[in-house]
């Protein structure tokens, strides 16, 4: 997507052929700047301190950060340790562990000479994969979107869409997920609007989601996680659309926190509430989102402490508790699949259920653990 | 309650015996500081501004506020105007228009030469029910929590309570209404932990019911408001016990925005949902709460910028969005009477339903608009 006028992806090969670019994201919305990574342990901590975040964004990050490990030594005990680092960075994800399965199944079996050439190759292939990935998601959403306008009885109307956290293209390598279907309705020129939930404790829909709807002319409105209900009770929502960190096999979804309380909201006052995702978050060997899906927990600081700018223009943090309070900082909810509407992968809509992902993927069918 | 050793209550008349004293909760909890009205004006500006906040405590203020206004003239004229003024400050909370109807009936009546000692006896007078009435919801409150206690198979182990915003001795004159019960719990022995909703936007939770839970002495742990959902979905919360800023004659509740969506997670998890509320919170002639209650929507600038501490101890605001991106702000939302497992007045324990209101306020029957 275009940053002032420049087309960008989240993460790119820099120029010498080796190092990896990056979009520092715990800059954004404030400044723009970009990052290069030249070890796999800056690909690991660029993914712990969230420089770079959203489910598909963190699995191409972790398959630079093996080809960057890749540079420095091939030998087994190498690709183990890059696996095993960059696999502790963040445990709800599961794009992350699919992402270094793949690494390590082109890798493993090729002599360690051929390795680090090997690995560059499969991880761009990964990250060309996953804009043609959401490129179709948001194609698929698109034609959502045209039918829920028509159901709403709004053909000629304003559609108003809530979203929560950013599953832009600042989540995924490019168009994002939630939001692909969004930029193409916008391009379509179908009249769109958007309730931007701020997504606490890190805002990524304060500053982040608004800052990619702006920059492609989506109208948007900024609003505190607490007003979806109020919005979707007073009739000013006609679809929730949001990502997902992980899908269960049987149609649960985890995403960021507090996107579980919108999608009882939207089945109280008969909102469609439904979830993008590319196939590598669903986790096939997961039969129970809701029961089984590790929740992260970071640090209450997280939560105690609001970064933004100052009147002067200086980046700082405020304290927003008094000294001593303790926080409690769970990065992710789980929403059952009976309140999710429906789902949209790159290969189209379906239920959110164990048939309904079988029905898309039937290649997936018998391998439940 | 006590601030640092000594007995405080959210509003006083001053020892000069006209003046009145107030809390400046917009300076909490980075700094204690009292701030003193001596003209209608600056009682409305203080509402208006949040100096003051809670249903209880605004309708007091107005209350004073009439009083400070008969000071300097106690014709019709002057009657009216501080009426109007006041009652135009906030519009949810129905307490503001209660007191405000409670001091033009004792005073109209009278000669204007006697208004003004009548204004500040019903002003006080008005207090010091409201003190009463909290303290019996405080009693009330605690019986329930023994019996959920003893529901929730915790005979002996902690209970943990999730409110949302402030609904302690801040938002009224003293005690409060939601945390009146916890703070008799935790005076009886009774092991309690509270998990805090920050409240945005303007973090009442983060800021003035943790400073209250650790002046007390109560366990307690922030959350940001995405997390009740999660919460509870876990087993982690046994109660949510909120206030309210009106309740409507069906039992529907008026309370700060996101409170309904921690109602439909409670639901959603068989956690019991009480809410705590005076007998002046109830709007008799509201039949719908959700159709009719008026929802303030404040300045977007609360939602844009986040007041709290610098690491220097300067208190200062940060922008979390880019420049130029606008916020709707709702104030409050409603909560149907379907999802609130029972209400706590200062009468005792009720459905929430007009049947259930009238049971306690047989004196109401009949009266609806």
């Amino acid at each position: 997507m275009n940053v002032n006028g420049t087309p960008y992806r989240s993460i790119w090969l820099a120029e010498d052929g080796w190092s990896v670019g990056i979009i520092d994201q715990t800059k954004l919305p404030h400044e723009f700047a970009t990052r290069t990574l030249r070890r796999v342990g800056e690909a690991a901590e660029a993914i712990c301190t969230m420089r770079v975040r959203g489910a598909p964004l963190i699995g191409a990050t972790a398959a630079y950060g093996v080809a960057l490990a890749m540079q420095e030594a091939a030998d087994d005990a190498a690709l183990d340790e890059a696996c095993r680092l960059l696999g502790s960075t963040r445990p709800t994800a599961v794009n992350l562990h699919w992402a270094l399965s793949r690494m390590r199944d082109a890798l493993a079996p090729l002599p360690a000479s051929g390795r680090c050439a090997a690995a560059y190759a499969e991880a761009a292939a990964l990250c060309e994969e996953d804009v043609e990935i959401n490129r179709r998601i948001g194609e698929h959403g698109l034609r959502l979107i045209r039918e829920i306008r028509k159901g709403r009885g709004k053909p000629e109307g304003t559609l108003h869409i809530l979203t929560h956290c950013n599953a832009g293209w600042l989540a995924t390598v490019d168009w994002g997920t939630a939001l692909a279907p969004i930029y193409r309705a916008q391009d379509e020129g179908i009249p769109v609007h958007v309730w931007v939930d701020e997504t606490r404790p890190r805002n990524q829909g304060a500053g982040l989601t608004t800052w990619e709807l702006a920059a492609h002319g989506v109208p948007h409105d900024l609003v505190v996680d607490n007003a979806g209900g109020h919005l979707m009770q007073q009739g000013l929502v006609d679809l929730c659309l949001v990502g997902t960190d992980r899908t269960a096999r049987n149609g649960d979804v985890c995403n960021k926190i507090g996107t579980y309380l919108k999608a009882l909201a939207a089945a109280d006052n008969n909102v469609p509430f439904h979830v993008a995702l590319p196939g590598p978050t669903i986790d096939w060997d997961m039969t129970d989102g809701v029961a089984g899906i590790p929740i992260e927990e970071r640090d209450g600081s997280e939560v105690t402490e609001v970064h933004g700018r100052l009147a002067d223009g200086q980046i700082a943090a405020v304290r927003i508790t008094p000294t001593g309070v303790t926080a409690r900082n769970f990065a992710f909810d789980v929403t059952p699949a009976r309140l999710v509407s429906g789902l949209i992968t790159e290969r189209g809509l379906c239920p959110a259920s164990e048939a309904g992902l079988l029905s898309l993927y039937p290649e997936m069918g018998g391998e439940a653990a």
